[in-house]
């Protein structure tokens, strides 16, 4: 199987199946059909079936996918089956947000440390964290082997805190600022800017005209 | 045009391109080519040009596209070229920083009321939103004509405010919390976990063998 074959679009779907399939495996389900996770995920069950076939034949016919097995396939894709230490940059209201996530991710990917360049911050505790000076992330990143950075501070401070990442050797970033940062190619960025998430929304809006039971449109 | 022939894929995508093409007017570039749009946002420019097309003829071979009337088209597409007001439930950490965007929100897409069921919250300013008890969402939905919620409660809390969100006439939902909520199909849920949004930039790390400079692999 070769990475780059897979689409973005099915990359993104991956864990969207990883999350109910983890909710199925909780509740003692061992097995599931596309019809049932389609029906759940509001995705069209062909979809399904083809998005799960680009890892192998794991289907069958009227018995449906085993729950188990395909955790185990998709955390293998993902990487999720190693360990992924995770620094998050930015300690305000997003970074701590974040921080509690902690609890959600499997405990093979963790944020396990974070950054702030200001100072009265430094040093404050967020769960189990101690927020740390940026002078340090380079060193923290290297002994931790943290892969992977998360970007929670202002537009304006981004640019700059990318290029520190980068420097240090992390490889993927998800930035929460509502911009576009310049990278070599060889690193990953994904956008979390909740606003483009927001705005897709509303196309999904009924037409005013054919609205009702809303007084002031 | 049909609303339900675009792929959600491509509604995807469009507030994306209408955030590069609003950087761009703002630095009164006037055109912009497939290519430029593709370096800028890491998608293939064929990719581009096919997602534009759905919504009409607007680029020109050799000049690219008109920058203020592709603005104008998305804008129209989307639905942001009317007032929409945005109602948030769950006061936190992450709310709070949600409620930092709204700089970031073109101003006819606003968060216009914050609720919290936790009575030490209500009343507390949030940039110059007042957060209000959730006894008033419904009254307050109704009167400033709101048709969007945003879920930043946790899981537990999830469910019963998507009802009382659903029950108040609300249309579509940003859910913050990591867990499918049950809506009826007439209700449009995106999911905005960032969890999935950091398994899938897992994905995309160099396999653990070709790395290099990372001491604790």
């Amino acid at each position: 199987m070769k990475s780059d074959k897979i689409s973005e679009a099915v990359v993104r779907r991956l864990p969207v199946y990883l999350r109910f399939l983890n909710d199925l495996q909780k509740r003692e389900i061992l097995t599931v059909s596309s019809q049932e996770l389609g029906q759940k995920l509001d995705l069209n069950p062909a979809q399904i079936r083809k998005d799960l076939a680009y890892f192998g034949d794991f289907g069958r016919k009227g018995i449906g996918y085993d729950v188990t097995y395909l955790i185990e396939k998709i955390r293998h894709i993902l990487k999720l089956d190693q360990q992924l230490n995770v620094a998050l940059v930015g300690a305000g209201n997003l970074g701590h947000a974040l921080s509690n996530y902690n609890a959600y991710l499997k405990d093979t990917m963790k944020i396990t440390a974070i950054f702030d360049s200001y100072a009265p911050k430094v040093g404050r505790k967020i769960n189990s964290l101690t927020v740390q000076p940026m002078e340090e992330l380079g060193q923290t990143v290297r002994e931790q082997g943290i892969r992977i950075g998360i970007i929670t501070v202002p537009d304006s401070e981004a640019q700059n805190v990318a290029d520190i990442l980068i420097e240090s050797g992390i490889e993927a970033i998800l930035n929460f600022a509502p911009m576009i940062l310049k990278t070599p190619p060889n690193i990953r960025v994904h956008a979390a800017d909740f606003t483009t998430d927001l705005q897709s929304l509303a196309y999904y809006l009924k037409d005013g005209k054919e609205e009702s039971g809303n007084e002031e449109q």
